[in-house]
Formats: C-alpha cells, structure tokens, sequence
C-alpha cells in the first residue's frame, strides 16, 4: 500500500507530469544485488535497471565510495592518483590502441554533448545524423536532435535521422534491406551538404535499444561508418545502455558491428548508481579539441566518482561478469523464446547478453502496445519489473543488474509466461 | 616534490592541454576542513574551492552518503522519501512562495540547459542575453554562448552579450553608469528582435564572479530584468558560485538584487563534492514544461544525491554556516583592505562573505594580470590556495569552504601581505 501523503507530497514537488513507473507506483527503500525491497517490506526482482550494474549497493563500491568520500573528493585541477588508475585501466578496456585517452563527465548527457564538440571540432561540420528513435541526452542542444521521446523543441535544422534497418518486418533479404537503409543514409548525407552544413557525426547506440533492441545486420553499421567518414565526420558509439559487459561477448556493445568508432561515450553503469560519465577517444582528436577549448568539468574525474568507477571495474573482473552475462544471458534467450513460443502476441524474442527483447504484436505483426502494458503492470503486481521499449511502445524490456543468476531467469520466465497467459485470451 | 612519474602518466591519461593548478602542480591526497594535504604530507589552506563547502570530507555529510549509498541507490521513477524530503527543504530556502519546484539534474551545466529549455518554451523565444566575460556550462550549446573562455565554436546567432559595469573604471555616476549600460541591453533586445529571436532569457550569476566578482549596482541587474520581462524573456539566476549562504547576508546571491528569478539555477556547492545539481522555478513554469517535454534525468535526485544534499543543509544549519560567513567574510574584507592599503598595485577590494577579490593593477588602473599569477604561484608556495578571475586575469579570487575561521583568514592576509610585499617591488 502507497500512502496517500507520499503520492501528494511528491506530485506538489514534481508535479504532475514527473515520470513514474507502472499504474501502482512503488515506493522503494532498499537494494541488494538485483533485489529491491518497498515500505511494506515486499520484495521486487529487478530486471530493468542497468544503473546498479554489478547490483544494488554492491559491498566492495559502496566501501571504494565511503573511503575516498571520507579522504579527499576534489577535482582533476590537483594531481590525484585514483582518477589516474581509473583512466588507465578504462583505456586498456577499449579493443583499439587508438582509444587511449578517457575524459571524465558526470552523465551520458554530458558525454555525447562532449563527444559532438570534439566530432565538430575535427570535422568542421555540423550536421548530425541519428537513429529516426534515439535519445542521447536530456540537454538543450541534445533534445533538439532526439527522434525517441516528446519534446518542445522544433528538430535542429542540422539534423538527419535514419530509418534503421528491422529484420523482423523486412520481407525482403538482408542484402536487399542494408542497400535500402544505406541508400537512405545516402541521401540524408547529400541533405545535410546540400544545406552547407556537412556531416560531422553519426551517433548510435550500436544495440539500438531506444530503438526496440533491434537486431541489425553489421553490414548496415559498417555502411553508415563508411559514408560519415567519406564525408568527413565522425562515429561516436553511445555506450550508456550496451557498455561494461552487458553483451556478454564483449566489454561494448560496438564489438559486434565491426566498427571502431572515433568516439564512445559511457554513463549509467559506470559508477553503479554514482553520477559518472566519459568519453573515449584518441590523443589525436582530444589533444586538438583541447588545445581550442578550455574544457574543464568540476566533477567529472573527481576521485569518489573514479574510486566508484574503480570499484564497478573490480567487481566485473573478479565476480567474471562478462562471461556470466553471456552464460545467464544465453538462458534468459532459451526461457524467453520457450515462453514466446507458446504464445502467437509474443512476436519475436531479441537481445544479448543480459539484455532482452520480446515484442508483443497483433495479427500482421501489429503492434500491441496496450498489451506491453497490462504485460509490465502485471508483472509489477508479480513482484518482478521489467518496462518496454521502441516507438510503437510494445517492446518488453529486460535489462536487469548484471548480478542475475538463472534462477531468477525462471522466477521471470515464469511470471512472464503466467502473466501473458492471463493478458492474451 | 612532484614525482615526474605521475606528471607523465597524467599528460599520456589526460594529454598536455588538461588544465592543472599552479607552476608547480599539487599531488593532493587528503582533505579535512579548510585544510588540504599533498603526497608528501604538506598541509595546504583551501581559500579557493567552493565545491566542499561546508569542508573538505565533512563527516555529516560523508556518514549520510554512506548510509544512503549502502542502502539503496534509485532514480526517481519510484516514490523515495529522501529525494522528497530535499527537494521540501530546498524549496523552503527560496525567499518567493512562487519558487515552489526543484528539479535535480547532476551539475550546473544540466541544470542551466534545462533552465534554458523552460525559459525558451514559456517565452516561445530563442534569444539569450549573456554578461560579456561569463561561463555557465560546458555543454555544446553553452559553449556557443560563454564569453569568458576560450572555445573553438562561434557565439550563436541568437545571443548577444552584455558590458556589465565595473564601477571600479566607471568614471562618472553610479545613475550615469546604470543608465549607460541598460541602454546597451536596450540594444541588445532591439538586435535579437529585429533578428527574429525575440529574447528567451537572461542568465546571471547575480554577483559577476568570473567577470572578476564585480560590485554591480542593483538598479542595473533590476532594469536589465525589467527589460528582458517587457520584452517576454524570463531571468535566470545562476546561484553555482554564490548560493548555500556563501554571501553572508542572504542564502542566494540574487537577493541583494531586488529581483526574484524566474528560475534559480545550483550546482557545485548542494552536494560537498557529489555531483548534484538543480533548477528551482514555479511549479506553473515547471508544469508547462514537463507537460510538453517528457524531461528524465538518470541520476538526478537519486536518494544518495538527496542524502548528500540534504546532509548539506543539515551543516549550513547546525553549525550557521550563513551567519558565520557574514562574520567572517566581514573580517576577511577588514584584513584585505588593510592589506591593499599598503599596496599601490592593491587597487580594489570587493566581495561579500567568504568570497572575496583583490584587483591587481598598475598605473591608470593597469590591470597586472602577470603579477596576479606570480602571487597565486608565490602563495601556492607558501601553502595558501588562491586562484584568479577576470577578464583581465588580475583579480585574486579568495573562496574557501564557509568553515574558514578568523585565524586562518590572519594566516591568508599575513601571506597575502608578505606575497605582494615580495613580489611588487
């Protein structure tokens, strides 16, 4: 039972329209590894949030946290060691030599508005291509170019989006369908030089999760990579939902489409709930971009943030998080397409990793958003949360703490097969 | 002494631009107070950063994060009570019943973009009016309006900066000076009109810290928001610097102006180091808002923000951090006048609270920004932390946590005395 008063009290703080999860809102008060506790005392297994990415207040983070809060919490203006291993052992993550060189933000925002100076800078352009649904960051200049959520702002006239490619509706071949979606990149690319603006980046989340976790060809990330570079930008990766080994075959989500992007930008999972953000890129473009701009972040590298950021490295190292991804997220697969093939709504099952999909669709494909719905609320009264996702709203989403072991993937399977049985009479 | 060794790792981690206090660089590993301490366990007087400030390490705050941390760690799509309990207390120490909504994003920079994003969908404008040497972000699109750094992007078409007044140069009356420079603004909004932006906003820190903490008359922060209001633009009052009762006087730097802002924008002082920030404005400004936008922020106003936040406003309270700094910051002004009264080259004192400037100049007002850098480096080496703002980069800037007590201002004015003795033969 939600008390009244806090419901009240919050809508007078945050008014109306602040966000909030599922028809029966929850008022939590306590986590542990992919466990989250409300005022009753009642239990929820959490399969939507990638922000406690290693689990929720995982012991060694908190510890890293509470000990360099308790010694020195300054900025990277001093010489400080903590930030310094950080960035060293961030770099040594990245797959390419060329990405040497970490600099510290707070948030994802803050990181791809970073990761477009720089492609700016270098390129000389400004125009900008992104998914035709993404979002990328809550600031000014970033809602201007976001395709994945409501906005005020009028689309910036610099900016290009591009139908990406969806295997489970194309009736054609692959080959057929990369061509259609690169012919398209084509003409957003001559678009943007036509207007005299150039290109001077593409920005992608390379899982495209906004975008209903689709699962697109290489080729096609390959082909729109070619085409930015031939025309003089940039590919920045936006690794805020893929990134730390949620893939579970790799540490980023861009190892899978055969490009090295110029820059990646990383968020949520890294602090595991602290507010911390980079970008990755190279001497070359970070040394030129610096050499123009004093940029200068007051928390960003501060040594708690890199000391938490430590810590999530630590824990994904020694509780071997990235191959338990792949293995429980193999599962995951297996239950989630055991599940759907019992019932003819659930359409098609995506994702890697800990990362999954199941789109929920009428007769012809039909999207069935109503249904994703009833789906997310039921399983909320069944204790377990999940949310959807792609731009017709009937995507499940499952993208738990990368703590989740496989018995919690039957707890869900079972709900979620339970739950749709009861929803899709 | 320095180690090259972390020299070197740093300039390969961070390349040769990132910037670095100091001739001699700090290896800072300890903080506690007003004190700091390097890897070689020299004890360094912090009069310069504002981020710890109630102290550095300050173990309220350091306990309440722990235990947060410890506890749970969730955005603000569930109900949580310690995001709630903030956000009524901060709401609270705005003097205008009409201030009523805070919404929490990470850092100034976020939460000056989304003040802009409210200010230009009330106003239906896109113009933005900016003083003439100021910073209130590092975003993409706050580049393209500061004036107090160098940046490789151009100003945007749609702003135009202010000359704000100086009274230290000022020749004539403060009436002729006030009525001088409003009828500039006067220009500006006629210029963005005629552009086709109309005006959105005017953003100001309301006591000109980085054009060099400048003592501006009220009439003229009052007529240029008068005239920005007229022309359908709202005010935004960036409180980064001088918020959380820094001033001594008042708990907001815009209070001496006789303006009520129309959204107050905060940042690194809220949290003592944890990356907090927030945009307070009305909740009819906020409802219109949020009603068109669908606004998320990750990790704004997660419970250990909160808890940091509010840990904060517990030390400002218990130990009248306000009034402490009026006290202080009152002997502070007495120590530096009667040291800039030795010195010729002294040629203004200004400041309010614990945030203080000494001008450096030479004949006819000359600013002497080399001189400025000698004393920041001398003190430096002297173990007294300082730095230097302005246009000029001659004005000493003096801002230490508000624990700063009588003693250690006589430790900063005897070195401060001593320096310039030295260094203006």
């Amino acid at each position: 039972m939600i008390s009244s008063d806090i419901l009240e009290r919050r809508e007078r703080q945050f008014g109306p329209n602040a966000p909030l999860f599922y028809d029966r809102p929850l008022h939590m008060v306590r986590g542990s590894e992919c466990w989250m506790w409300d005022a009753d005392g009642n239990r929820y297994l959490d399969c939507y949030n990638n922000v406690p990415h290693v689990g929720h207040c995982h012991p060694h983070v908190v510890d890293a946290l509470c000990k360099q809060a308790s010694t020195l919490n300054i900025h990277t203006r001093y010489l400080n060691e903590v930030v310094l291993q950080y960035a060293e052992r961030l770099t040594g993550l990245l797959p390419s030599p060329q990405l040497d060189r970490a600099m510290f933000v707070c948030t994802g925002t803050e990181a791809n508005e970073l990761a477009l100076r720089i492609a700016r800078h270098a390129s000389g352009n400004r125009g900008v291509l992104v998914s035709d649904f993404s979002y990328h960051g809550n600031s000014s200049g970033f809602a201007e170019l976001t395709t994945g959520l409501p906005h005020p702002e009028p689309m910036a006239d610099f900016v290009r989006s591009l139908k990406i490619p969806d295997p489970y509706r194309w009736e054609g071949s692959e080959d057929e369908m990369v061509a259609h979606h690169l012919a398209l990149v084509d003409d957003a690319i001559e678009s943007l030089t036509e207007a005299g603006f150039g290109v001077a980046t593409v920005i992608f989340d390379t899982i495209f999760s906004t975008e209903g976790l689709l699962d697109v060809p290489p080729a096609y990330v390959q082909g729109v990579a070619q085409r930015v570079r031939d025309a003089g930008g940039l590919f920045i990766a936006d690794e805020v939902q893929p990134g730390f080994g949620r893939m579970g075959d790799a540490m980023w989500g861009f190892e899978s489409t055969g490009v090295t992007p110029d820059l990646v930008t990383m968020g949520k999972p890294m602090g595991n709930g602290h507010p911390v953000g980079a970008v990755v890129t190279s001497s070359a473009l970070a040394d030129a971009f610096t050499g123009d701009a004093l940029y200068f972040n007051t928390f960003g590298g501060n040594p708690v943030s890199a000391a938490a950021g430590n810590a999530v490295l630590d824990v994904i190292e020694r509780e071997d998080l990235v191959h338990h991804s792949a293995t429980v997220g193999q599962y995951l697969q297996e239950r989630l397409k055991d599940v759907a093939s019992k019932f003819n709504c659930a359409g098609d099952v995506r994702g890697r990793g800990l990362f999954a999909a199941v789109e929920l669709v009428g007769d012809g494909k039909q999207p069935e958003a109503r249904l994703a719905k009833a789906v997310i609320n039921e399983m909320r009264n069944r204790q377990i949360l999940i949310s959807k996702i792609g731009p017709a709203d009937n995507v499940l989403k499952i993208r738990p703490p990368l703590c989740l072991g496989t018995e919690e993937v039957d707890l869900l399977a079972d709900a979620l097969s339970s739950t749709i049985g009861t929803l899709a009479q």
